[in-house]
């Protein structure tokens, strides 16, 4: 197989559940050599490294090509999850549509014109930075950042922190998941958005993130992209409905998509981490030696025992 | 307009070329408190900060769905950038496809048989870091990066350099088009790829960079993923026909793009580089300071006299 840069596994991959056992071709019987992969790591995992996501924290997005997974950060973002919720429960988002698809940087949904009723309970807030209590939560990695000053995982999000303030906010990296807002600060949650190409860190701590997808992102990065300004789809352009948006509590077992998350405080996911930074396949013949945040897989996986 | 991240311009925008007047709303004669924004900069530049590519590092990948114009980096990759020339002269990419999509990593093209007879002159060569003369060229940025002791631009793409060693390669870069390769470190440019997602800066100094998407990015990054190994598609999946490649100065003049692109070392980029570190707009409550190297928006534009 023809293999422009075969030697990296990207974070999609992973998503995609592909196997990655073919990704580096060792010569038999070279034991010793033997480059440690991700795949490796990951197959060689015991079960208690993977969680679950919580089926109260899990959003489904169902498009006519799919579905979107999303996890939702409860606890960094208490506020516009409650909100979240609650619009999914009243059926807020079903029948409306992506409205803005600009490329190397957003997808988003929303009610364009503010029509629907916001269901009471729904509340406005700013949640820049994450809800009291982050800090005795957050993991640290020792790499380097361009934005901040400290960097690491809350939750199974990436984040970062301020050594000083101990304030800790969740980082703009491919796949993260946004309220929108308009100049006041404060937003609710009935305009969502998707990063969608190289992470705009510039937004870090201007904008509520409230969640991570976790499966399905390739159905929106993939959308066209709109020709309006800002990337926002023009009257002329056919629009993608969305079917339904759901907590997965709310919807049957049979129909829940059954997947589990490499844990971010687990053995496996350091030493994944450890490989990334350390590129040892035949195919690198520089080693980077440093990741960057929004660089790092976090392995998600259809539950074995599932038997999909 | 409802307005996400609404103050933030993406690299991607200014390629389309759009008007980003609207994109800070400011209270009327309110001039002292004016922010300046990119298309401010970019609307009261000097016609001498724009240059138009030179025409033979110049390529043109016609697709059904539109034109993808990359720029070719000539200087810092002189050997892969002639096989291309040549490649392109023989119509070596015409009728081929492209093979594989991977979503947040790259869109890749080649003629996975090798089926197609490679002209005479065509080299595999290793090019991972520029060739001899670029130090002299490369313009430093201040600001942080994960993966490299210094970052800036030579000849107008992302790079970056040891200060000890001297040594500049170009960064892989939402945009980058480099040569793919396998497991021998040569490569000959018969195996293209385009970045599509976050920057895959592991990638630097282990691939030959040959160039940058200049206009028809969105024609690569919407493309639907391959659901093969590492994004390739699969026999059942539609396949990508190139239509044609070649080189702008082989086309006349009236199939030409006629683009331009702010200089990377003119005021103009300057000032927008600082407008992009220090963000006054009223929508952002905090302005990040910093800058990552593939966050830098490199502006494209159709040549104002071409009246398009």
């Amino acid at each position: 197989m023809s293999g422009v840069v075969a030697g990296a596994v990207s974070r999609a991959a992973v998503l995609a559940g592909l196997v990655l056992a073919a990704l580096v071709l060792r010569p038999a019987g070279d034991a010793a050599a033997k480059p440690v992969t991700v795949a490796d790591l990951l197959a060689g995992s015991p079960a208690e490294d993977w969680r679950v996501p919580d089926a109260e924290d899990t959003l489904y997005m169902d498009l006519a090509r799919g579905r979107v997974v999303i996890e939702l950060a409860s606890r960094a973002a208490p506020q516009h999850v409650a909100n979240i919720r609650a619009l999914a429960r009243t059926h807020y988002f079903d029948g409306l549509a992506i409205v803005r698809v600009q490329d190397n940087y957003v997808v988003q949904w929303d009610d364009p014109d503010h029509h629907r009723p916001v269901p009471a309970g729904v509340r406005a807030a700013v949640e820049f930075t994450a809800a009291a209590g982050a800090d005795a939560r957050f993991e640290p990695l020792a790499d380097r950042d361009v934005y901040a000053p400290q960097i690491g995982f809350l939750d199974g999000f990436p984040a970062a922190r301020d050594p000083r303030s101990h304030i800790v906010w969740l980082a703009h990296c491919y796949g993260m998941v946004g309220a929108g807002r308009d100049d006041p600060p404060e937003s609710d949650g009935t305009e969502m958005y998707a990063v969608i190409g190289h992470a705009p860190r510039q937004l870090d701590r201007n904008v509520a993130l409230v969640g991570r997808v976790l499966q399905g992102m390739e159905l929106l990065s993939s959308l066209p992209r709109g020709s309006g300004e800002m990337g926002f789809y023009v009257p002329s352009e056919p629009t993608v409905p969305i079917r339904s948006v759901r907590i997965a509590a709310d919807v049957p077992e049979a129909e829940r998509t059954p997947i589990e998350m490499l844990r971010t405080n687990s053995a496996t996911f350091r030493a994944v981490l450890e490989q990334r930074r350390q590129r040892h396949e035949p195919w690198f013949k520089f080693s980077p030696d440093h990741i960057d945040l929004c660089n790092v897989p976090l392995p998600v996986r259809a539950i074995p025992s599932a038997g999909r």
